[in-house]
């Protein structure tokens, strides 16, 4: 199984894809979409959507693993990550990706085994899971592929799939 | 001037179009784009996006005027009508439509000159505005129409246009 782990965000998109199969991880590719600061706000989501379009095309993975958001401040920067993940979301399904989302407790749980783990642990545990040579780079690319990985792991827990909302 | 007015959501989106000419509206459709609670919620974003796509094909907006998002409160709800506002941002600007966006104080102060206006009196005088036989429902096609008479009101004014986030 083909899975590709996205970091959601609109200056910086974390992506990973990695392949699956019965716990043994291969890491296909990995980067970050980034847009400009320079454009408007509209003209980033068309790049963020046909960045993902490429990367659906190129690499096509058989399903999406996307952090779920969590607003704990009214910040005009979370309303532009929600904004940027809905086009992701499209973007993906428009594709017939299936679609996963897991919260970041559900992610430092399957990666370390503990849900409050710091960040640098599971970082280091992306590393040697997948048996790179140093942490990805930046945070966002590794963040997905913390992801990518979390959706392996409960790959056999369809308690995750995206419901919508009902 | 053709305006396409939303009033973004996720499972009701109104719109309304008119004509602007120097202080003269003429309607030219309104209504709301829903979906159903049954899809998922990333299949609801699809629908978003191809009936946004139908209502430009058909009706060639020259511009879209758009609710601007505050959150007070740390919804899933809110978090989805963001996701769902990125995907209508983002096949208006496919479409090389300009987007512009205002508050509701913006739209309640350029429609009854008054911008803490209760929602009947807007509503009311969206009716006389575009000479309705009633208002018309349900109230997300009557906020969008506003929203569209807004913009037509601050077409000279150039300083709502979206700018992005820098």
């Amino acid at each position: 199984m083909r899975i590709l782990g996205i970091d959601p965000g609109y200056a910086t998109i974390g992506y990973g894809i990695i392949e699956y199969d019965n716990f043994h991880f291969k890491t296909v590719a990995y980067g970050a979409i980034t847009t400009s600061p320079d454009k408007l706000f509209p003209d980033r989501l068309c790049d963020i959507y046909s960045d993902m379009q490429t990367l659906i095309n190129n690499y096509k993975p058989d399903c999406l693993s996307i952090e779920k958001l969590y607003f704990n401040t009214n910040t005009t920067t979370a309303i532009d990550v929600a904004q940027a993940r809905g086009v992701i979301l499209l973007s993906a399904r428009k594709s017939n990706v299936d679609i996963y989302e897991y919260t970041p407790l559900q992610v430092k749980q399957s990666i370390t085994g503990y849900g409050r783990a710091e960040k640098h642990q599971v970082m280091e545990m992306v590393k040697t899971l997948l048996q790179l040579n140093s942490v990805p780079k930046p945070d966002d690319t590794a963040d997905a592929l913390a992801l990518a990985i979390c959706h392996g792991h409960c790959s056999g827990c369809l308690y995750n799939k995206f419901k919508g909302v009902k």
